[in-house]
C-alpha cells in the first residue's frame, strides 16, 4: 500500500503543467523559489505551493541556504513512476506483437 | 497547450491506485466492466467512474458489444508521459554524470 501512495502523489504532482515545467528547469541546475516564480508569472505564494507538492511527493527538495531557499531535483520516485509505466507498457507491446503475428499470419493464408 | 492539457489527463488518470489496477488487468486483454469490478469489490457504479476518466484520457477505450461494455487499453496517452518523463530522466542523468566526473576529479586531486 506505501507503494501505492507513492505513486498516487507522484502522479499526482505531475498532472500540472507548472509543476512539469518547474522539474524541467530544476534538471538544469539547483534554483531559489524567485528564480523560479520569474518565467512563469505567477506570485511568489502560488509558486511555494507548487513546491511543496512537489517536495511531498519527493520530486523536489529543498534546503535554506542564508536568506534563501533553494530548490533541486529529487529523482528517486520519477524512477518509481517509470518502473510502473514500463511494466504497463511491458505487457502492452506483449499484446501487441502477439496481435501483429496473428495478422501476419492471416496475410500468409489469404495468400 | 494542447499537449499539456493532455498530459495533464494522463497523469491526473494515473494517480489513483484503482486506476492503474484497471490498465495493468486491461494490459492481459479486453474484459467487461463486471469482469474488472470482480476482484477489486466495489460497485459496478464506482468502477464505470474510474473507466470513464481513463477514456476521457485515452488510456482506455471502451465498445458496447451487445449487453456488455468492453474495455481495452488505448496507449498512445502513456507514450507521452512516457516521454515527457525520459527527457525529464536524461536532463537529470546528465547532470548526475558531470557531478560523477567532478567527484572523480576531486578524489584524484587529493591523491
Amino acid at each position: 500500500m506505501v507503494q501505492y501512495q507513492v505513486l498516487d502523489r507522484t502522479f499526482s504532482a505531475l498532472a500540472d503543467p507548472t509543476r512539469r515545467e518547474i522539474l524541467s528547469r530544476l534538471g538544469e541546475g539547483p534554483a531559489s523559489i524567485s528564480e523560479l516564480a520569474k518565467p512563469f508569472g505567477i506570485s511568489l505564494t502560488g509558486l511555494k505551493k507548487h513546491v511543496q507538492i512537489l517536495e511531498e511527493a519527493k520530486l523536489v527538495t529543498t534546503e535554506k541556504i542564508g536568506r534563501v531557499r533553494e530548490c533541486r531535483i529529487g529523482p528517486e520516485q520519477l524512477t518509481d513512476a517509470v518502473q510502473w509505466i514500463e511494466v504497463y507498457r511491458r505487457h502492452w507491446e506483449r499484446r501487441l506483437d502477439g496481435l501483429e503475428a496473428y495478422l501476419e499470419a492471416k496475410k500468409g493464408e489469404q495468400k
